[in-house]
């Protein structure tokens, strides 16, 4: 399989996860020292700190679900992920692969609005020698700047 | 060609013939003896009747085609699907494939106005050992509890 | 790689370019004698002119660009494009491949509001005989009738 169709596959296996609501699978996404942040364009461009999410590893990421877990928040909120065809970018050191793939997240309220929650793309660094593909890293960039603060969901 | 593939295009093949809106060739997509259903996921989750839309035959299809119609319920509005890549969840007995694939669904009316109707997943068992593939099951199961009760529309 | 997969990745690649923005790369699509054009399916369906943008080579492309730069559009908002999956259609005199393909375009504005700018389909025709695929027909056909009148933009 080429090394887009691999990558495409993972990402549509990733929306999966979060959206079927079994997010204790998510953290094994990624390897066990990892980068995930969630950030918007603005502060991607002026190279300013991410703000909204920031792990270093997949014990942060275990971390994170379980804080999600406790506030209940799924209880009143679904997500649905539309993900476009990744462009493969590059093989760098390590034989890690970087990809660039657009997002579009939907949020469904438990009460029937439905939104589009969020919008971007994943910079992504995958790591594809495995039995499976794993993230490296994960950049989060979010098209607007007016992103819900509740936002410690993964995206 | 690999099997996520051959769904793949025959969702995208299913989407193009309900937004071209040639609906007499929708039936086609399906075994002679199927299942189709539209769903919310509140009532999939808690084992409820489907209630929206319930067929067990391609000539129930081709009914409701007949039915929408003499309704003209496409005079006034467009659909545009956006579809995901499937997730192909294993193969069952008779050598049918399991597979699940996120959707959106947007509503163009005639006047101008866009929203997103639905969003959900495809739930769908699929023949494949024919020319083509032939769902025989397809469970649509929309996020939303809310949905248009005029839904009498394919999805 | 198979005739879908390469269509496939050309338009992701190509909706790359525009919401990355980085435009002065979006001639380089196209063949040098080409049409491109954005039209209404309303129009589209009764044999209407196209109205909202019309191009007929490259170099016509070029001078777009150059006059979006201009007007500064690109300073106030963003788009994410959504494609699906192209429905391959045949092929035509010269080797030439017709294709179509669903869009969803969101509108991202600075100051946060993000809302569907517009759905359609890309009726295509392709050149695949070079290094990369070249679009030597877009026509976009865009669902809805209520384009916005500022519509200058490559979709």
């Amino acid at each position: 399989m080429d090394t887009e169709t691999l990558i495409a596959r993972a990402q549509a296996a990733h929306a999966r996860c979060i959206d079927n609501n079994t997010l204790e699978d998510w953290p094994e996404f990624f390897t066990e020292k990892c980068l995930y942040k969630i950030t918007t364009l603005e502060n991607f461009t002026l190279g300013l700190p991410a703000g909204l999410m920031h792990a270093f590893s997949r014990a942060m990421l275990i971390d994170r679900i379980t804080a999600l877990r406790q506030a209940n928040i799924y209880e009143k909120q679904l997500y649905r992920h539309i993900v476009g065809l990744p462009a493969v970018l590059g093989t760098e050191a390590g034989g890690l692969v970087r990809s660039e793939t657009s997002f579009l997240v939907v949020r469904v309220l438990r009460e029937g609005q439905t939104d589009i929650f969020a919008t971007g793309r994943y910079m992504d660094l995958w790591e594809l020698s495995g039995e499976r593909p794993l993230l490296a890293e994960r950049v989060v960039v979010c098209d607007s700047s007016r992103i819900d603060t509740q936002l410690a969901l993964p995206l």
